[in-house]
């Protein structure tokens, strides 16, 4: 994580509000950017203004890579070197408080600053393998390769992990003496996400089972779901 | 939604990439701004470049509403009337198809292009219902109001809902003829969100029951979860 330097100056990765829930441990990082499919990347475009959309991700080692349609423009601007900033959020409860001030949610929230570097070639086709391996582990093991023409119509990008800063929101209501005997409750509601039953496509041919990759969906490692939980 | 003008320059809200995907219709914008708690804010800094970050979203009626503390700087810029994209995204499941290339995922991501305005006085203490009861709908009802500080403390944004575009994923894997024979499985894996068992604070008192807003969260709507669900 790059250091404010002058400490007195702010850095764009220098958390100022709710500092208390500042992680600046990498492994956290890591486990945010390995939970999570969809970031948001940010681009300042001269004429249009600043533009945010959402795209798949996944990490390979110090660096998160994205992958799109080479027609896509914003892509295109990530790639030619425009900087930009990624969010990744995950959202795992809700903390009911005393107050509507102090209700909250329970988060998982990294930004990144950098620039994109185009990976082409092998190094773009193994990224790919990773992001689909990221989405669906052991996926890439039981599809055919991609086809060269597939390859080119792919704009794979990696952006190092060098730049960020990270907050964590994972505590009980933090309510003010006042409302303590007060008539209200409080406590956390945790969100899991549910992976549901596999629906075959229309046009699956008879006698193809749902392959392991699929099955092991429902292994997908989550966020701890609240304070105290087992 | 504006209308692009003339039609032959792009404007910032013309889908350009996978456009059957492109939904006009305002009552499906409204849906997911409805169902997403969170959506993702850039502004670009004159200094530090592109920056996005999360933020609790409410729709009221024509605008969405966003809230933080005074001391956010990037709250504050938004406040100063710096142009902004918002983007909301909620993903429903895995598309996986008999390729890497055609697998891909449910979603449906919204993009909005506009200035805040920042809401005082009455009106922003309404807008902090809005977005407390929008989180949790019949919260507001069981809380006590807002004191003169904790409103004073508050920045309470509009975003208009004007200049936006949105795209819908949630059919079956799209694949090319040649591999439809093959031995790969294709179909989509739901993605739900559940919510668990209330947890009370450990400092709650004694003989205070979940409250009925937080019995409510498990009727909260979601979006349908695969092609052909009943």
């Amino acid at each position: 994580m790059t250091q404010a330097s002058p400490p007195t100056e702010p850095t764009r990765t220098r958390i100022t509000r709710l500092r208390e829930k500042e992680r600046t441990d990498r492994a956290e990082l890591d486990a945010l950017l390995d939970s999570a499919r969809v970031g948001h990347f940010a681009i300042a475009d001269a004429e249009r203004g600043p533009v945010v959309l959402p795209s798949a991700i996944a990490r390979d080692g110090d660096r998160v890579l994205t992958h799109g349609s080479t027609g896509s423009r914003w892509l295109r601007a990530l790639a030619g070197g425009a900087p930009t900033s990624l969010a990744v959020t995950t959202v795992h409860g809700l903390v009911v408080a005393r107050s509507a001030f102090e209700s909250s949610m329970h988060y998982r929230s990294a930004v990144l600053f950098g620039t994109c570097t185009r990976l082409t070639g092998d190094e773009a086709a193994v990224a790919l393998d990773v992001i689909t391996d990221a989405l669906i582990p052991g996926r890439v093991g039981e599809l055919r390769r991609p086809t060269r023409r597939e390859l080119e119509a792919t704009l794979v990008l990696a952006l190092p992990i060098d730049e960020w800063s990270l907050k964590v929101s994972d505590g009980w209501p933090d309510d003010v003496e006042d409302d303590l005997p007060g008539p209200a409750w409080a406590g956390v509601v945790p969100l899991h996400e549910t992976v549901g039953e596999p629906r075959p496509a229309p046009d699956l041919r008879a006698g193809i089972d749902v392959p392991a990759s699929v099955h092991g969906l429902r292994n997908r490692p989550q966020a701890p779901d609240a304070p105290g939980a087992p």
